[in-house]
């Protein structure tokens, strides 16, 4: 008899497999008095080397499958590992102390995890993580135990697992996972953002989907939301079937490539996608991207020890500028602080982090950061269509002061002979709810909108999506939401501005027809979203969309919304 | 030369006295060897009567003059302090370690305050803080140091400080301290709200009060927010006989205690006071308070070590509805967890609790509370004029689940024979963007709302109003707030429904005109504020700051409505 658990879909398609479960090895360490401390160091030297081998595999597969933000992870734990005051410390016990390597291992470690943990520092607390990790790997060596290794899978399976932490994903392997469910997680978290990316199908937010046995037989159905655990024959011929079915809709979205983006009745729209790295510019062009709506500058300043220089920024901008070809490419300017922080900027401890002193916030207090992100993007500007957005904006004076900072910096450059490009755009993220309310204000100063959903609909409910027990209020599709949404778009078009949207609920497709009828100019998403979203958009009619809205704004629940949008807008 | 420091008007009123400084005493242990344990253990037990002495004394003061929540604090600094764990650990270590009793006083509480700290659970760290302060006071006695002590002061002072802790605070004798500043700290800080409370001038957030000396003579002008260090005897003069002035306009607000509230051209609107136990009700009544806007239930719950029973809650229920003799009560159910946190009600440790689970997101979560708080509400609504109210209402799907609740416990009772009455209102708070935007759809299912604008303005900014870093873009006058406002305002009326405000900005004498002008029903605030509103409003025209409001609805920032408020509806 199947069995069927419910869960939120996070990454579209079906795969059919044998389950794979994470299980966590039984670490258990007994202490053990020994005289053989040298027998015990070349224990430990070969536990070491092990995972050294273990460690290096992983950052190689980081790289090639994700670059090289994930595979800096790794590259951290190799650091760790072959920390020779952690290797000195652990034989000097087993000599000392007389005792196994074991117990070694896990009381030196224990002490260095007790120490930057209790550190007020969000970086050090990291890196407790990664030492934390790094002693199960050894310990796992030392005691025969079978470390559970993704990158030893060598057949088709689907992963199984409480939660998928950013190590784990980074081991997926294409070739071999066919797809993974989780018990925790949301559309939104970590692993359900890179089973996207990789395409794979997810499930997450199940609540039992490691109930499922390892070996079983498992249906992962990204599209229902629903994982099919021992199908029976006629249910595994279903699936096929619409796996096929998807398969040949994909193929059918490839072709949508180089056409443009319009409704069935003409209108045209900006598809664009959201990118961290120049690297993500290939998938943006593979997939037909018109450009790109959110150019996340973080990851320049990320994994590193001291601020990225003008230079360094300026070649990154550059390329992405003309790798784009003249297309729109919107970058925002950093956003750090929250639950972003960097080694080299301490900055201090806040009870409510998102609620805090981040992103613009930052910048206009640290003005030599800003300014020379702000050369940096001027300097690149005459590469190809740049368009500069300022984060966390909320309040008209914060614009003005920064928009007055940019000025500035472009008079400077100007007076050391310098030529910047004179048709920049500038414009702002809408995600705080001041700034939508005040959105007709706004309208005046700035030349476009792009509105941040993630944080936007986090601010406006009052709830922080990664906190689990809050996560049910994370509703796109609230009506409070929607009406946010409409009056951004609509103050921006009185003012003959436009506005655009780049949180998830850009590439959602039962935000996608009301977002066509609210007059949305620009949806920039994942590289992978454009596709089904360009065909989505061939489907629909602008006018019935827009005749639709009325009714929606009518809508007490996000629920209501759902279900009427499902009704009348898409075919399931 | 007199020299004057800009601060932040935090309570009303003018002081002239000399500065009696906060400065921290020489706490620095010396490490002593010893062979005489019995004389360290006589110097031990003499610090402790001593410091036993001092926290009776301040703990007397503390329920006297501020009630048994303030009191509370000091009792459990005096069970630090005998805790016969502590004291013998402090004995051992003088005996064994052969110190004095300064430093094993100091490594013990160390061992103990690391011990608490370490714990992921902010009660207990909290009692660190506890054992922090102890300890100070008990090496203060031992060393004999003076250990500043504000219930010792004896003459007219003016308190000068970096900050005032709740501690201190507890510990200032109204009839000596005639005023305070401070260096940090805004209009709703701890101190701030005391100050008010207590009718004693404060300016602060100076950033430079603590330049200010010991016996200098110091002006705190709590009506401009500026405090004036040294005045030549011209400047005492003068605010000689602005304090006349301000006496004499309070005697005449005093007459104002039994008028109805109404503005120059008539129109009435009701002046209710926040209030967070029984006791509070003797003020409401004596300042002429129409009813109770908002019941703070809280406290209840704070400061024991098991919930309430529904028999307790019921007495303090009863009592403040017969109390206040058939005028309206809102009382607020639970809203705890956020920066509330109850020792007998372990949460989750959360990233950003001000996005997190409490309130009522907790009570339909943990319904045998949330019944048991309703049951005793229900019961006592035969006593009185009760209105009650859900918190941090962030969907129409949670309004009708909490009201639902409420009606079943209602059928409940009426099913075991108990009288309920049968004209409470439901309403709630509105103090989440989303809840302000959808106020229509709201307004046709609740009886009444109550706009919190503390939290409102906090979630609409996305600022921590406790943060400094980010306290700036705290601004009630922000006109993304008053949009805001004006929704739920004017949602209710088309409903037929009334609205009112509970946060701090329905005191402010600046928001009070906008708040006329924009049809608000209700005013609720410190009962010490309402005499000045009543008076305000006297003056005001309805008609005229209605006639202002689609100006000021125009705006761009919080600068602007404020100056213009000032012209056209304040006479300074």
């Amino acid at each position: 008899m199947s069995s069927i658990i419910q869960g939120i879909a996070a990454s579209a398609g079906i795969a059919i497999a044998k389950a794979f479960t994470l299980q966590a090895p039984n670490l258990t360490v007994e202490k053990r008095t020994t005289t053989e401390a040298a027998s015990e160091h070349t224990r430990l030297d070969d536990a070491l080397a092990a995972s050294t081998v273990d460690l290096e595999k992983i950052k190689d597969r980081a790289l090639t499958e994700f670059g090289e933000e994930q595979a800096a992870i790794f590259q951290a734990h190799l650091l760790v590992l072959n920390d020779p005051d952690w290797i000195s410390q652990v034989k000097d016990y087993v000599s000392n102390e007389q005792v196994n390597a074991e117990f070694a291992v896990q009381t030196v470690s224990q002490t260095f995890i007790d120490l930057f943990e209790a550190m007020d520092n969000e970086y050090m607390r990291e890196r407790a993580a990664d030492i934390r990790d790094v002693t199960k790997r050894v310990l796992a060596h030392l005691l025969g135990e079978r470390f559970v290794d993704l990158t030893a899978i060598d057949e088709q399976v689907i992963i199984v697992a409480e939660d998928l932490t950013p190590s784990d994903t980074a081991q997926l392997n294409k070739d071999f996972v066919q797809g993974f469910t989780t018990d925790i997680g949301g559309r939104t978290s970590h692993s359900a953002i890179l089973a996207r990316t990789l395409e794979i199908p997810a499930v997450v937010g199940t609540k039992e989907a490691t109930t499922i046995k390892h070996g079983d037989t498992v249906i992962v159905d990204g599209l229902a939301g629903q994982v099919i655990v021992n199908p029976t024959e006629a249910e595994i011929a279903t699936y096929r079937e619409k796996q096929t079915q998807y398969s040949a809709q994909k193929a059918e979205w490839a072709k949508l490539a180089h056409e443009s983006s319009q409704s069935a009745d003409g209108h045209h729209v900006e598809l664009a996608a959201n990118i961290g790295t120049p690297e993500d510019i290939t998938a943006v062009l593979e997939y037909g991207g018109e450009g790109v709506g959110l150019y996340r500058t973080e990851f320049l300043y990320m994994g590193r020890d001291a601020l990225p220089t003008e230079e360094e920024q300026f070649e990154a901008y550059k390329v992405v500028l003309e790798k784009m070809d003249g297309k729109p490419v919107v970058v925002r300017t950093l956003d750090i602080g929250g639950d972003k922080e960097l080694p080299y900027l301490p900055l201090p401890h806040e009870m409510n982090p998102f609620l805090g002193y981040r992103a613009i916030r930052l910048c206009l207090d640290e003005q030599t950061i800003f300014r020379t992100q702000l050369r940096a993007l001027l300097r690149a500007s005459v590469y190809g269509n740049l368009k500069v957005m300022f984060p966390m904006i909320a309040t008209v004076n914060e614009f003005r002061q920064a928009k007055a900072v940019l000025l500035d910096v472009k008079a400077e450059l100007q007076q050391e002979g310098i030529k910047v490009s004179e048709t920049i755009e500038i414009g702002m993220m809408v995600e705080i709810p001041s700034s939508a309310v005040m959105a007709d204000i706004f309208a005046k100063e700035v030349d476009f909108f792009s509105i941040g959903t993630n944080d936007l609909i986090q601010y406006t409910m009052a709830a922080d999506r990664m906190n689990e027990r809050v996560s049910y209020l994370y509703q796109p599709y609230n009506p409070a939401i929607l009406k946010l949404v409409q009056m951004v778009i609509d103050a921006a078009h009185k003012e003959g501005k436009w506005a655009g949207m780049c949180g998830e609920m850009a590439g959602d497709e039962v935000a996608l027809p009301i977002l066509l009828g609210l007059g949305l100019d620009e949806f920039s998403m994942s590289a992978t979203s454009i596709l089904r979203a360009r065909s989505q958009l061939k489907q629909l009619s602008r006018e019935q969309t827009q005749a639709a809205i009325a009714e929606i704004m009518t809508m007490a629940t996000a629920d209501e919304v759902e279900a009427y949008v499902r009704e009348h807008f898409m075919t399931k």
